[in-house]
């Protein structure tokens, strides 16, 4: 049986959003334990017509971590938050992996004090899931943690990454890309051109650089980059994403006639926003802390929440942090 | 009276786009040199129904530029090129501007050679124009030209733009903004904090941080960053604007009542793809080298050159290379 500690205050629909994303995850195979204010909680799971028992318990926790909190304060300060007990519960053996859609700096900086690095690892980072198509994703990453990188760092983002896609996606050596400004050998600055060397090297699949228009098209599995470019990157396709629909919806709004295809169009509209609602979907790893952790979209549904679940307890069943520390000791083909 | 040369072999639908671009452009204010294979350029004039003048003449160039010729390459052994001729009309003075839809690479490699920096320029910069709402762009750069920055050059790359922006576009103080990975004061890598405190001493109107989210929604004119970024920024956009037409037009196949919705539609598509297609709009002006220099995008339609060479022609008007000189010299208010 596999134990998740999920931090039921975290993200803008919490607790309601995180409570029913649980109840859907809960299994046999698959105990849950709600981090929070119990009262509220109760009252959530009593809304959701479910019940407490041995797959959904409660563990009491006063403290939220709210958004806009800085991280370097939530960790001195908000020790008692749910997120932090989260933590607390996968230190101390009590469950496998904790998942919060609350804020994802102070859920790094958290599990980073309480958790440690996983060793040899130099830099954990954070793991975003892009869905390219029907039940495809794309692992970018760093998505935002470490905003300069050593070549060193991006090669171990590359080996943890394709780690994680391997067990979470039950996908044998996965494509591993570095994100770069061409695809031939060479191109890039100083730190892309070191790391693309080093990945070539190293023990992963790595098929070369794709450029920021391929990232999205399927073509590869594991998007590797710094923090900076990787946050760029995927603001950019998410503000890209609004402002297509808006043009959509201005073009079938020009007149009478358009207004009336686009209300008998409804139906194909929300299609498109379901298939294209990045944060509707899975959740962003924390690699190379040692355990499992996963944050979830701040505004996820309840159906991502448990998608991000039953992640966590992919890469709990798979071993994935015990897989992240081999992969980083040994990094190098043997020549 | 403005001169412009135009290269009329460089780009994807050279010379026939070209030459009619060309066509559409010229007026008794400003003359037009097209330069290439005269007798091919002869047969597009004709073609066209149109004929050569003193609005409309011809320079001859044996060598074509090809878009996979590598820019040291051209600037050792393509001196006879087209485009090369059309940058050294520039330095004899015969022209007061030069218009290319081919190779940018090699474009920049070729001005640098020819027509050298700006008094104080360190590094010129390429600015990618996206378009955002009927009329509005926004003007990124450095969109590939320089892959390692300083904090210096990225300030210089704001005050280049800013002026470019405002003899362009006639906005007064352009907004000027740093491609960041968060709003807040002292967000980003080294680079970034350093950039944004030059940024704001200095005499341009720069308003903080932007996300790559808000980079396209309209609230700021110029978006500052380094080559490798700007780049990656670019092609994720133009990427993500290529998979959402993708899962459109997949959401309109799902069934025959919706491909029925979809055949009716296809005017609502046709302006879409219009209002989205970023290589059909102006230029990418070359900014810091010492003259004129605008490359359009390599899939530049008629409509698209004619547009650039609007831009050129604004830009010879306004002056652009001496404000930017002028702008270089002093960049910071004095406290």
């Amino acid at each position: 049986v596999t134990r998740i500690a999920v931090d039921a205050m975290g993200g803008d629909n919490a607790p309601a959003a995180v409570v029913r994303g649980a109840i859907e995850a809960r299994s046999s195979q698959c105990e849950l334990v709600l981090v929070g204010q119990t009262e509220v909680i109760e009252r959530e799971v009593q809304a959701a017509g479910a019940s407490l028992g041995s797959d959904l318990r409660l563990v009491d926790a006063r403290e939220v971590v709210y958004m806009n909190d800085s991280p370097s304060v939530v960790v001195r300060r908000k020790r008692a938050s749910s997120q932090a007990i989260a933590i607390e519960l996968v230190k101390s053996g009590e469950v496998d992996a904790a998942v919060s859609a609350g804020n994802s700096g102070a859920m790094m900086a958290l599990a980073l004090v309480i958790l440690g690095r996983t060793s040899g690892v130099e830099r954990p980072a954070i793991a975003a899931e892009l869905p390219i198509d029907k039940g495809k994703m794309v692992l970018l990453l760093d998505a935002g943690a470490n905003v300069d990188c050593s070549p060193e760092n991006l090669l171990q983002f590359g080996l943890m990454g394709s780690e994680f896609y391997e067990c979470v996606h039950a996908t044998p050596h996965p494509k591993v890309a570095l994100l770069n400004i061409g695809e031939e050998e060479g191109k890039g600055n100083a730190a892309a051109r070191e790391a693309a060397e080093l990945l070539k090297a190293s023990t992963i699949n790595f098929v070369g650089n794709v450029e920021g228009s391929h990232m999205l098209t399927g073509e590869v599995d594991v998007v590797v980059c710094d923090g900076f470019v990787g946050n760029i990157a995927l603001k950019v396709a998410e503000g890209t994403v609004d402002v297509m629909r808006n043009i959509l919806r201005s073009e079938f709004e020009r007149s009478r006639w358009r207004r009336a295809l686009g209300a008998i169009s409804r139906p194909v509209f929300r299609d498109l926003t379901l298939r294209t609602s990045y944060e509707q979907y899975g959740g962003a790893p924390l690699l190379g802390v040692d355990g499992v952790c996963i944050v979830s979209h701040g505004r996820s549904s309840y159906r991502a929440i448990a998608s991000a679940i039953r992640e966590a307890e992919d890469a709990v069943l798979n071993g994935v942090v015990a897989k992240i520390r081999t992969a980083i000791e040994k990094p190098l083909t043997p020549a």
